[in-house]
């Protein structure tokens, strides 16, 4: 596939959908969300989760389909909370008004049952296309010391 | 845009690439390459990436373009060292033969210049195109104890 520019594009199939959680986007207090991943039954059979029990934690990449392709942003805006003019970039936040809308968030594994994995903590609404699932494993977090600015830490205070 | 089936199907646009480092597939001591993820200069100035040498980690959605349609596995394979039938399913390890062939990893930032953001440990090679950058951001890391099997650890021995 390529863009009328001849921009190759890369093209994903849902793999799976929210079913359950919070029906609308608001922020904070998704620690408490409870829902359920549910692969698509005419890809996938049970298989593809085998094993998946094993981690405690699940990475998921899916598609913010709420946000208008209208409202995306490719600069830079106001560091939240500051007034003097600082300015962070799209690709130094989390906004999920981002080229291709791609959320990637961690969420606990509560159980799996045939095509369903039941998770905790997942920030994204019922009916949120899901492009990827992953175990989560420790080795693949981050390494080293992890530093960031005060406003991010700000910011996540209510999120969870 | 459709699958051939109605399915409803996610467009990305690449956003970067990745330039420099490793530049074929082999396992194995990605911790120590170093390269540059170039953001696309049609679509994006450097207002883009403000902000983000606050920040210690990236996190990077890129895309396994060297992966063949025709490798992709949706199933199960056994578990990797383990001969007693045990299997493993395509959403519960990370290997890049996947459904939409997505990859998300964690690497460190050493310097952000102009459209460039060097980067070291990116287990990505030479070329790969790049959909997403975000800032790792802890409170969004994995909450609570972190549980994985242990042929995941054993494979994850020599990663990095």
């Amino acid at each position: 596939m390529r863009a009328e520019d001849g921009a190759e594009l890369v093209q994903s199939r849902p793999i799976a959908r929210v079913v359950g959680g919070r029906a609308e986007v608001c922020e904070g207090g998704w620690g408490r969300e409870e829902a359920v991943i549910r692969l698509d039954g005419s890809m996938f059979g049970p298989e593809a989760l085998f094993g998946l029990e094993g981690f405690s934690h699940l990475e998921v990449v899916f598609f913010f389909d709420q946000v208008d392709s209208q409202e995306i942003d490719s600069g830079a805006r106001p560091v939240p909370g500051r007034d003097d003019g600082a300015l962070v970039g799209i690709f130094a936040q989390r906004s999920r008004r981002r080229p291709n809308r791609l959320g990637v968030s961690r969420c606990q594994i509560t159980s799996v049952d045939g095509l369903d994995v039941h998770v905790s903590g997942l920030d994204a609404v019922a009916g949120t296309p899901v492009l990827d699932l992953k175990p989560y494993v420790r080795e693949f977090g981050p390494r080293g010391e992890i530093r960031q600015p005060e406003w991010a830490s700000a910011l996540m205070h209510d999120y969870y």
